[in-house]
């Protein structure tokens, strides 16, 4: 067994390093696992306090009442090596080794892994780190990260050679609207490395995408092997960043990265069925749709808009990125006019132009292209909710009496709601994009609805690409080529 | 004098088209101009009300008590020209044609565009469209689209063939903290187009930077030699979408565009100075940096963070872009160290890792390096705002006092708004990133105080290497080579 599957569900927790003094950082990790409602014991281990934040503390290892699961380690480096052979002694077998001082700060760190590496194998402890943030599971409530996870759970595992982008980010995928699985913040891999990262997270059916930020890739083999297994049945995104001069100086004073030149590594990835990020937007884009869209049959899109640049923005995109956008038929074109004003066009992009009737933008035109069989995906510029108005009846004060109450019940966010349910109902992928984004309320029910939307129209077509991308990615026979041979 | 001198900054404007009907364009865009401040006279015209909005309305244009500066017309198409011929018989000068139904469908709509330029003609009328959404003035409240601004006034003044793009556009530059001066739809055309746009804006003292949304240019030779001389003091970004097979058909109905390949438009944008963005999120991104940083000398940058991930990913963003990221002197080093942690480094970037020591990180690391004569410009990822402490004091709960009240009012508002105001005393340019976004209130603070900040780290970068190209375009000879020669 994989074991991650008992460090990243454990049933008890002894904690080394933290204290009563919240300007620590192992305070700041322990009180952030208390609050995130982990329900397993916690055993904080202090040689003074008699409680730690409220928690009954041991003065060592050796007088746990039971052998804990997993043993999280945030003690400054030069102790790390004593509290390990005592966790070993007490036959504690899962460890995560947060504090840093290792090999990212030179020969003596490295020297300082060694004698930790060895420990651990002498009494066969399996453990993550050093130099690591530590552990997310948003379903048991583990949170060994500095912050607060405030998201209900969601579809992307993800391992990480930095800690920062599987804490700091949490606010981000807020602001995007996508939530975390799991995450295991990888550190010097001086044990447990991303390949057991790979393969954990493979196995979780609550994870629905993988995410990688790499730094290096210590066995290459096996991370091939690892990843071509898994990208079967589950995509993979990563995003690397030691591949040229800059990157790699800055990764190895981080994490004593074992990096390689972007060509070698866009070749890597490639063989690996993964798809490369170009930055950590590009990285939290592809997941957030991954994780929550179904694949298209091909690379036909139809797009539907209420204004034509973003709409022009969109199909000059789909070009760049090597999706079709055919023009309709005469007959298709047809049918959707009915639904259009004057000024709208039907070519594709079908742009109402400005139109107020709503059931023709959110339920008519919508059904028409997701049930053309020539459509495999719909991209949607522009959606408003009740806000549009709620600001109308402002201005207007007292200048006039608000006629459009009805209007304001169709803009209203029941009306959202239904709209993500169907969208959601052919089986085919959607993508959205308003660039008032999370400000609009409509946007927001319809993300929680399960359909992806970014602020920028060029990011939906992104996703969208991806989606494509990863559909064929699936497709490729089980022996394929590997450039990589298992030597 | 350029026509749009009047047409932006008029002192009283005549509106033909709204009505007491809040569901019809016009109505929504006059409510918006009211709402707006504008000061200047406003005219209703409509055959049958008495107030429109409250406002007093006038049966005909030729009724008005004075001839109004600005005609604004949002009527159904067939109705433009009729009006059209009134105004000119009434002495109207100026005027913006917001209806659509020209160019943009077809080869009767281009007949009826032929025939409003001949009436324009005929009375000198110079008119901004058709088919677009009119006229934003941050400062003087013109806003003649339907959508609210609600920030203060910036320094972006923006030409788009796209309605959207200057008024969908606000809340989204809301988000990303940056203000618009003003901005012209440029819709079909027909009588003002780019080149005009281009000139007024580059004469505008409160406009720092032009941001161009392009399907199409028109008069090339004219557009040319126009940006060459603007961007000598003024950087112009440009999005071009009509340069592929969608992008172009989308144009074409859209707004009747004279669109190319993208491969001439690289060359044209280039020969002319301005930075072509990728997608529209880039537009923005660099228009908000460049509107509000000083250029910098060279290409060498400095990174300081509080994440090795991150620094890690802007690292790897400078070898792309092309800046550079000297490795520091020992004795620049070790002066830096002295303000760091044990597991700091600080061979660039310099990482503090965690550190609680505010006074390193927002005065003495940043002074140093921004002091430094071999550093042009300072990227900085991750500040943190008393958020994160408010934070830790809601999860600590009664478990135990908090200690840090000291800390809470280091990591204060005061805090932040200092560092800004520091990081300004350079003049060199200072670009951040956290993750957080503007969900932290000292990054609201940074860039409420000129620092540009954006959630992902290489969007500052991209922000950084368009700063330090636009100082080389600068430097073009006045006399430098043209491809395109004024034949």
């Amino acid at each position: 067994m994989n074991p991650l599957q008992e460090i990243m569900n454990p049933r008890s927790i002894a904690f080394l390093g933290a204290s009563n003094n919240l300007i620590k950082m192992g305070t700041i990790q322990l009180l952030n696992l208390i609050d995130a409602g982990y329900q397993g014991n916690i055993y904080p281990i202090h040689p003074k306090e008699e409680f730690v934040l409220g928690i009954k503390a041991y003065s060592g290892i050796d007088v746990l009442p039971e052998v804990p699961e997993l043993l999280v380690v945030v003690l400054p480096t030069r102790l790390v090596p004593e509290f390990l052979d005592a966790a070993g002694k007490k036959g504690i077998k899962r460890a995560v080794i947060i504090s840093g001082g290792f090999s990212e700060v030179g020969e003596q760190g490295a020297s300082l892994q060694h004698t930790i590496r060895e420990i651990a194998d002498r009494y066969g402890i399996r453990f993550v780190g050093p130099n690591c943030i530590g552990l997310l599971n948003t379903y048991i409530g583990l949170n060994t990260t500095p912050l607060t996870y405030k998201m209900r759970p969601g579809g992307i595992g993800m391992a990480s050679h930095s800690g920062t982008y599987i804490c700091h980010i949490f606010p981000y995928l807020e602001n995007l609207g996508v939530g975390m699985a799991e995450a295991i913040s990888l550190g010097n891999e001086a044990n447990l490395d991303v390949v057991d990262a790979l393969d954990y997270l493979g196995n979780r059916p609550e994870v629905k995408v993988i995410c990688l930020y790499l730094e290096g890739i210590r066995r290459l083999r096996e991370f091939l092997q690892t990843s071509r297994r898994i990208v079967r049945n589950k995509p993979i995104v990563a995003l690397y960043v030691g591949g040229n001069e800059h990157g790699a100086r800055a990764a190895s004073t981080h994490t004593a990265a074992v990096s390689g030149p972007d060509s070698l590594f866009r070749g890597i990835l490639r063989q690996g069925g993964i798809l490369q990020a170009q930055d950590t937007e590009e990285l939290f884009d592809l997941a957030f749709v991954l994780s929550e869209q179904p694949l298209p049959r091909g690379r036909k899109v139809a797009i539907l808009t209420n204004s034509g640049g973003p709409g022009a923005a969109m199909a000059s995109s789909c070009s760049r990125l090597g999706l079709e956008l055919p023009e309709f038929s005469p007959s298709l074109q047809s049918r959707l006019r009915d639904y259009l004003p004057k000024t709208g066009t039907c070519r594709n992009p079908v742009d109402v132009t400005f139109s107020m009737d709503m059931d023709s933008y959110y339920v008519h035109l919508p059904t028409i292209l997701l049930e053309d069989p020539g459509i495999d995906g719909l991209l949607v510029y522009g959606v408003f909710g009740p806000d549009f108005l709620i600001e109308q009846k402002r201005k207007l004060g007292d200048r006039l009496e608000m006629q459009s109450e009805e209007l304001l019940f169709s803009l209203g966010e029941e009306n959202a709601r239904q709209f993500a349910q169907r969208l959601r109902g052919f089986g085919k992928p959607v993508i959205g994009a308003s660039f008032p984004g999370m400000k609009d309320r409509a946007v927001e029910i319809l993300i929680q609805g399960g359909i992806p939307h970014f602020p920028v129209p060029e990011r939906a077509v992104r996703g969208m690409a991806a989606l494509a991308r990863y559909a064929e990615i699936r497709e490729w026979p089980p022996d394929g080529e590997m450039i990589f041979s298992p030597a």
